[in-house]
């Protein structure tokens, strides 16, 4: 087994945040996204969108998306859990890992991907789209600042997949200039004590 | 226990068809989205981000967000699997609907939203963005064809929610013109297909 992956970008270090937390260690291949590897010819024949990561098994066989590869690791490796306990508990983290993904990474990826230097002529970009998902992700941090006021993490008392997806979306936005401002005291608070966690420090974006 | 949702829209849609093919009933109130009504006071306080589906439990508390309530259902009603058996195979059946939706419910509902009439001055549409959504959505079907050469439905040989996704992507493509072009055989076969089967077909946009 082996994984494909990338630095930096979000869906790779949403898996290395979450195998880190797991303490899984699986060896590794670095895809250097920025020369395009992702889009060889024996890559794509991997996996056919030319995405990292990707889970590579024993057999030959591929295990593509960023969540699939996480619930694949959290049936095998239950402990600790990071997608809930027990059926009202495992829904309630995918609504706030679903939520997380649509206000907040989407949207802070959505900025990256449609206003930054370094996809010009990468993808083609709509600048008005990308701004508007600016004001969208600042609207969705006052939001979130107001549920995050009575509990440590995002889906209630425990650090879960949604604390991952959520710092993995922070940290992208960062790069497109996306802060959470200090006036947030909550969300601040939330993303310090997650940002200090290992799992989390030693990966993502430079801190600029 | 009772579910807060919508005609036509395709996230309720998925949650329409998942209870149909598992055969739960459980009672409904719909919104109507037309009207707003999912913004009213009484709605937001449970759901902040004023959407459907909303699954209500007996005391009050709410679950939002598609995926957890299919989720949710999938844990309580096992029979028949939609979400797959076993750790690869969920994590296949995961890969597929994550596709599905990042592939052709995502490039559809944008092209929907950023150039139908329907959504002028509900909100800020950019009509570049949802002509890229669209091209890409016709890149993705021609993708999509040839994954399905050698098998009957999105993830494997079983019908699962992963088909639900794509039939509910497709079917809202089509208000906005998004059709999948006869040459696409295999894909058009399976749409075909899955659209014969009671639970969709009950359901979803006017077929024009």
């Amino acid at each position: 087994m082996k994984l494909w992956t990338a630095d930096v970008a979000p869906n790779p270090r949403r898996v290395a945040i979450f195998l880190a937390e797991k303490g899984i260690e699986i060896p590794t291949v670095m895809v250097d996204l920025s020369q395009r590897e992702n889009q060889a010819p024996d890559f794509v024949a991997k996996n056919p969108l030319a995405r990292v990561p990707l889970l590579e098994f024993g057999d030959g066989s591929c295990l593509a998306e960023s969540m699939a590869i996480c619930r694949y690791f959290e049936e095998t490796n239950p402990e600790p859990p990071l997608f809930g306990v027990d059926a009202r508990g495992r829904a309630t983290v995918e609504m706030w890992n679903r939520r997380m993904e649509s206000e907040i990474l989407a949207r802070t990826t959505g900025c990256f991907r449609h206003c930054h230097p370094y996809w010009q002529g990468r993808i083609e970009q709509v600048a008005a789209y990308g701004e508007l998902c600016r004001r969208q992700a600042e609207d969705s941090m006052v939001w979130l600042d107001g549920e995050l006021a009575g509990r440590d993490h995002i889906a209630g008392a425990d650090f879960t997949i949604a604390d991952i997806t959520a710092v993995c979306g922070f940290d992208i936005g960062r790069v497109a200039k996306i802060r959470i401002p200090e006036s947030l005291a909550n969300l601040t608070r939330w993303y310090q004590s997650v940002s200090a966690r290992p799992s989390v420090a030693a990966s993502g974006p430079p801190r600029k």
